[in-house]
């Protein structure tokens, strides 16, 4: 009656382990990359999950016609493994047989199989399942696929406790009108902004905590750094002594990172021609100095000393960098009119908080702080702010029954990563992105 | 005008490091757990992130009265670590000062302190964010922790890429009337039913991909075994030489997960009493000799053969593990007309398809099987069904210009925790539930 399920995964030679295969007939399966006809023989490239893979036809060793190739199709070649010192990896596959797995019905309406897509953002988007198959632009979320293993790594060894906490939500974390609303089986709910009032309650349970996991603003800009829908690396530890540990906590959970990148992603990065920023010793410097230090040494005009515009991030960082050599810089004690209703102000200011922006190459990538442990406290500063603790009892519940002091972080992923492999526009490093004009692919 | 920020996180001994510092004085912190006075002593049990610690107040040791201790405070004390072979750890620390960092400005409403919280699952959902700080309830989402590690060190190591797909969407993947409806800039979004269009997609570049992430069904159940918000463990294939080798991947996956979970988390394991299953051979049986079975020897009357009950699923269980011992059951060849469009019907008999689900002591944990690969073919049964390809220009791009034969699966995380911990409802092993009736906290 019964047949038994063993464990196991289809077996495959990986395109990366052939080289020491010379001398050997092997059997490989990938999609056909590209065909280039030469005069008496073809390079046939193929496409694995990680790299591609010269491979050779010549009529007179081939058990078929090379007409029965296209580019596009799944394939299953049976081939010699060879040196090849004029090949790029030192080997080639000299190829026997072919069995097509699937086929293509069209040609693709954008040559994807050049060293780049030569084609404008929105196209690279609008046809995403496809431009990706491109080796340089499938590189970019293989690398993000590595700041996300590296980063877990990181909170894994230092004692942080992933949660997934829920997305469909009561009320916003973050305030403002920049909200979606949902029908929740006929009442109102909201995506949630954040993950910020359940890693608050979570430090209550497990001191440190961390979530990779998508955010939801529904902001009407329509600019190169805003999206609608991002991931959010957020993490929040207990008993902290001050706001400071929190910025040496993600100056080494970053470095950690790009050891990690440097070590496992070469290949990708070499692609994309990026270059890792050093982060072992991180600048800080107070949000008005940054202002004064734009204004005097920059000679910006400052209108608004509440925040800062992206020409003043990018601004800044250059002026940072050309001082320190650092492309990382921390803003430290924003006005707490800025800032949000849990953040914990500074005892000798009180009008600035112990909070921060981390800027990389112009733009901010983190934005975090030491939060209010205290329920009192808390509590009036919500009324300070017109918020009535009441609609707010089971985010208060935490506070009420002792919470250790506490602050946290989070990171846009894909402003990172944008920022990291020199990209302009936060849409190239986002797998689909969502704004106010495009909800698809 | 600069200071520098240096990578490092604040120094703090772990409770589990103590056994070993015996005859040392140590400062460290935690929560107050429970205060036990005795006749001329107390016990303290402070609460770290993983562990209890038993520590002793005596007054001709402490420079403080017992008085200035309440439960629920965080605290940082200064102690000896001594032996005591009465204590469940083989030490203790006998306390000498504390520094009380924060407190609580109310009792408890629930008894937390206990071996376990004795109260209805109602009161241990209404006051998560407290009842979590249990050492037993807490486990839980440790363990949680546990699934996900084990499974995303089998997806790395097998070359599985992590992708992040977008969670606002233009048109649902699953069909049905199950699906949150959002205002998105004034036209009509919806919230992912899973990550299925993204992940076919994804397979056309990475070859293997996997997402741990929310989706959202719109369900209006209200049993043990449905939330609204869930997290999936989905990944998707491609050369897929057959769907049975989607079976003898997720085999292997659980397999090496719960060899995980045993290394790395043994005390969350022994508080929760949880007795992990084997995965080495799984039993699997197709879904119309499933039917026969319940029928045959269970004496059931079948009345649906479309779909199980979830009393059938339960009894299906309990008599496939009386005849092969084992807790985990494929069911395979479902009907065509209960599957997705996606699915791949079987090619000797054209009503059924390449499908299965793995249910687990009793629940339906994974859904899975081969998709269609072919454009022609996958356009085809579209319109057989009564849908426009044409509204899914995007869906079939990566179709159109070649994919191989793949497929993947679908696991409910919250359901294997529940059934892996012995839970009756879903909602235990869900952080914070969202249902038709609960939306808070």
């Amino acid at each position: 009656m019964f047949s038994y399920v063993t464990k196991g995964l289809p077996a495959s030679v990986s395109f990366e382990a052939l080289g020491a295969m010379t001398g050997q007939t092997v059997k490989l399966k990938g999609m056909l990359y590209k065909i280039r006809e030469m005069s008496d023989f073809a390079f046939v490239i193929l496409r694995g999950p990680r790299s591609l893979l010269q491979c050779v036809y010549a009529p007179e060793s081939a058990s078929f016609p090379l007409s029965m190739l296209r580019e596009g199709m799944a394939v299953a070649v049976t081939g010699d493994v060879v040196a090849e010192p004029r090949s790029k990896t030192g080997f080639e596959v000299r190829l026997r047989e072919t069995e097509v797995l699937s086929e293509p019905v069209e040609e693709t309406p954008v040559v994807i199989n050049g060293k780049e897509v030569s084609a404008s953002l929105e196209t690279l988007l609008d046809y995403r399942p496809l431009t990706l198959r491109n080796e340089k632009e499938r590189a970019i979320f293989k690398v993000q696929e590595g700041i996300c293993a590296g980063f877990r790594k990181f909170f894994y060894e230092n004692g942080f406790t992933e949660i997934h906490s829920p997305k469909i939500v009561r009320s916003g974390a973050e305030g403002g009108a920049n909200i979606f609303t949902l029908d929740y089986f006929g009442a109102p709910a909201y995506l949630a902004q954040s993950p910020q009032f359940y890693k608050q309650a979570m430090v209550g349970v497990y001191e440190r905590v961390y979530e990779i996991g998508p955010v939801f603003r529904a902001e009407k800009h329509d600019t190169s750094r805003h999206i609608n829908e991002y991931t959010s690396v957020d993490f929040e530890m207990g008993f902290l002594n001050s706001f400071e540990e929190l910025m040496e906590t993600e100056t080494a959970m970053l470095s950690q990172t790009l050891s990690f990148l440097a070590e496992h992603y070469a290949p990708e990065l070499t692609l994309l021609n990026a270059k890792l920023p050093r982060c072992e010793s991180v600048p800080r410097i107070r949000f008005m100095e940054a202002k004064e230090l734009l204004e005097r040494e920059c000679g910006m005009e400052i209108d608004d000393y509440e925040d800062f515009s992206p020409e003043e991030e990018k601004r800044l960082c250059e002026e940072v960098e050309r001082h320190t050599g650092s492309e990382f810089v921390f803003v430290t004690h924003y006005k707490s009119s800025k800032r949000p209703f849990y953040a914990m102000d500074s005892a000798e200011e009180p009008e600035l908080t112990e909070s921060f922006d981390l800027l990389f190459r112009g733009m901010e990538i983190t934005t975090g702080g030491q939060r209010i442990h205290g329920y009192a406290e808390q509590v009036e500063k919500m009324r300070a702010r017109g918020m009535e603790p009441e609609h707010f009892e089971s985010y208060l519940m935490a506070h009420k029954y002792g919470l250790p002091p506490h602050g946290g972080l989070g990171l846009g992923l894909e402003r990172f990563t944008a920022k990291l492999l020199g990209f302009q526009n936060v849409r190239r490093a986002t797998l689909f992105p969502r704004d106010i004009n495009r909800l698809e692919p």
